[in-house]
């Protein structure tokens, strides 16, 4: 058997808006999540900004750290992006015109971006690269990937446009990688569980995590009134043997979480309820209020979606509510747009309006205005609906008004699960 | 006058989760915002396993980078959360009960989380901290943050629950900080441009960004059709000196950018748009297909929207853009969904519908299924309204569903936008 060795990777990205919290790096996790699918180990990621040093110290560091170093960011047109230069001196080189991405420059200015106006200076430089490096064409973008080697460890530089990286990774680097190390196997088995917490799942699997061998680990993933529990293994050979231990134990566990389960895989659970909708070839329509659109933004993010989804009546005002919706005025004067009256209404007449299957309303005060002392900010009433019932819930959220929305949308789409599940 | 030198942070979060990528990271893109406020710089954002000589490496090297650093995550009180434990040995201390915390612990689960059962071992536990340490009450959540300090260092560690984080933050961190430290001061100003390139935004202000002083940084940020750029800059002390510099910069960078800027603030495309209709007292809806509610996501996810947002139609289906916005069968038929005819329609039956000032729809094929050679995937058609006229535009997208979506929801309010700003 060949003798293989575990390859580990650390993520560079580089920009000063990742440090003064301008933007949020999506990129690094979706890295993460590629280069486990070829068994590389993310040991570190980093972020730093659009500074010499820092970068410099950051690419001495990473390498002592880890056997591959891929770099995000900082490869634009404009002043303050230094990466470039500063990789050619890193590794010794000199700037020199690479002919096929001038060509590839060229052809998106003139044919994609269609720009009326001639290459600027600037737009050339970005097909300029150091002579030390390999070059990674980028198809979707100015700035290519660069590969560079250095005291047998790789480094590779691409831009921080999420499509351009995702791009480069999938066509250059992981063949890269696949070939120059005999990379190991990760698995992973996660499940998703719903109205436990996480101590008291704890407890109710602690037999199981005790007599778990060391080689696989547990990790309790909790968001929300709901926890993944996820086990993950790493084998540097005899993937076989490792599937069929983590298989093994995956089962064992969800004999200890049955009754709180809602799926065995990593489904967000919009996904959860698209694949029973599916099943069953049934539909559903939602009617939201507080949630403002973000629970049809949650299932129409599911490829597909238009199988089992109609649509959504947003009313956002007392007018919707009433003209679109039909709730009589006197309801919403009486019992206020936050009450069972309301939001059972707006179920009913939602599902009969979209000739649906099922439906889902929410109707809450997700702050930072709007709470009384009756109905203070956080409140929420929800209710999901079938042919034959109505089943409403009333919660109180106490987060701030992006996660309210969050954690509405999230809970009245598990309502709307159980009604589903229960119905089969 | 004082000598005061800049103080900078380093983030570490731990927790597998950040490598594997099931994570996205948001609180170190909030913590280096509120950390700018009082005057610290983050040099450096650093995610790292549950691993005990991975975090003990991280805590070594960041702090010869910085003076401050902030541990979030593994606090948990499951088994793969190793943090606490490691930061006893680290600083050298013992594990003792503190007293306030398991009362504050058994608080929360008798009266908050209201369970029935008596406090578990592992919930005792969380009130479990170093002797060496000073503890900040965590109000939202069982596991407090702990202070530590060595060699002139400060280390903060904190949950990595996102309210609990801000609320420890908020509530001890920033003034601990500012007693100890004299900070400096930070200024940005941030304007966003629409509709201009980066390299051709870069080459329109070339003799403002040439003349500006090095220690005033210029940045640019683009996303979508959209840049903006950021002045920044960095005084030890005399505040008032610095903001007059930047200020006059901003100014004389405004009058290069007049033709492109949206607006002078570092403000979402849905928060310029509802100040603009919130001047002029006036309202929108929306009519969605293919964005199934992102756009009402957008526009609600802003505090205060309702007082000019009615509401949206998300007609998903032929179904829905028949039998509620009012598309006749044989346009649909005609023409298909995605067509200029149908989201006209969509447009103006969405705002006489929801009787509005203006009204946004769209209407298109977001991938990765549903193209065809005539209407490939990307394929949109978009349309706003006013009570005189309707303005449509095909575009072509060529990303991912979840950025298609993304950049179609942009791109459609910047429509709407223009319609408002021409009108006024």
């Amino acid at each position: 058997m060949e003798n293989i060795s575990t390859t580990y990777a650390s993520i560079i990205t580089i920009g000063d808006e990742l440090l003064i919290g301008q933007v949020i790096d999506t990129n690094s996790a979706w890295m993460a999540q590629t280069l486990n699918t070829i068994g590389v180990l993310v040991k570190r990621r980093i972020a730093v900004g659009d500074d010499w040093q820092e970068i410099w110290a950051a690419l001495d560091e990473e390498s002592n750290h880890s056997d591959i170093i891929l770099i995000t960011g900082g490869l634009g047109p404009t002043a303050d992006d230094i990466t470039k230069p500063l990789l050619c001196k890193y590794f010794g080189g000199t700037m020199i015109m690479h002919q096929p991405t001038l060509e590839h420059v060229t052809y998106l200015f003139e044919h994609v971006f269609k720009r009326p106006m001639p290459l600027l200076e600037r737009n050339r430089k970005q097909a300029e690269v150091p002579d030390v490096c390999t070059v990674l064409k980028n198809e979707r973008g100015t700035a290519p990937g660069m590969l560079f080697e250095k005291k047998g460890k790789i480094f590779i530089s691409m831009p921080g446009v999420p499509h351009e990286m995702k791009w480069i990774m999938n066509h250059h680097v992981l063949q890269i990688i696949q070939q120059k190390y005999k990379t190991g196997f990760i698995q992973f088995r996660t499940l998703l569980t719903a109205g436990i917490g996480e101590s008291f799942l704890a407890e109710k699997i602690k037999p199981f995590e005790e007599a778990l061998p060391s080689y696989i680990k547990l990790a309790y993933l909790p968001n929300y009134g709901m926890v993944r529990l996820r086990l993950s293994g790493y084998a540097a050979s005899n993937p076989g043997q490792l599937v069929n231990e983590i298989d093994q134990q995956f089962t064992l566990l969800k004999t200890y979480v049955s009754d709180v389960m809602v799926i065995d895989e990593d489904l967000p659970m919009q996904a959860v309820i698209g694949k029973l909708l599916q099943e069953k070839k049934q539909t559903v329509a939602t009617a939201e209020s507080c949630t403002g659109g973000y629970i049809a933004h949650l299932i129409t993010s599911v490829a597909g979606s238009s199988a089992y989804y109609e649509g959504s009546i947003v009313s956002y005002s007392y007018n919707i509510k009433e003209r679109v919706l039909q709730v009589p005025d006197e309801v919403l004067n009486t019992y206020g747009a936050v009450s069972e009256e309301t939001v059972c209404l707006m179920v009913k007449n939602a599902r009969e309006l979209m000739q649906t299957d099922y439906a889902v309303a929410v109707s809450g005060i997700m702050g930072p205005d709007g709470g009384t002392p009756e109905k203070p900010v956080g409140t929420v009433w929800m209710a999901v609906a079938d042919k034959n019932k109505i089943i409403s819930q009333k919660f109180h959220f106490r987060f701030d008004r992006a996660r309210n929305i969050e954690v509405t949308a999230l809970t009245a789409l598990n309502l709307l699960r159980k009604l589903i599940v229960d119905n089969h």
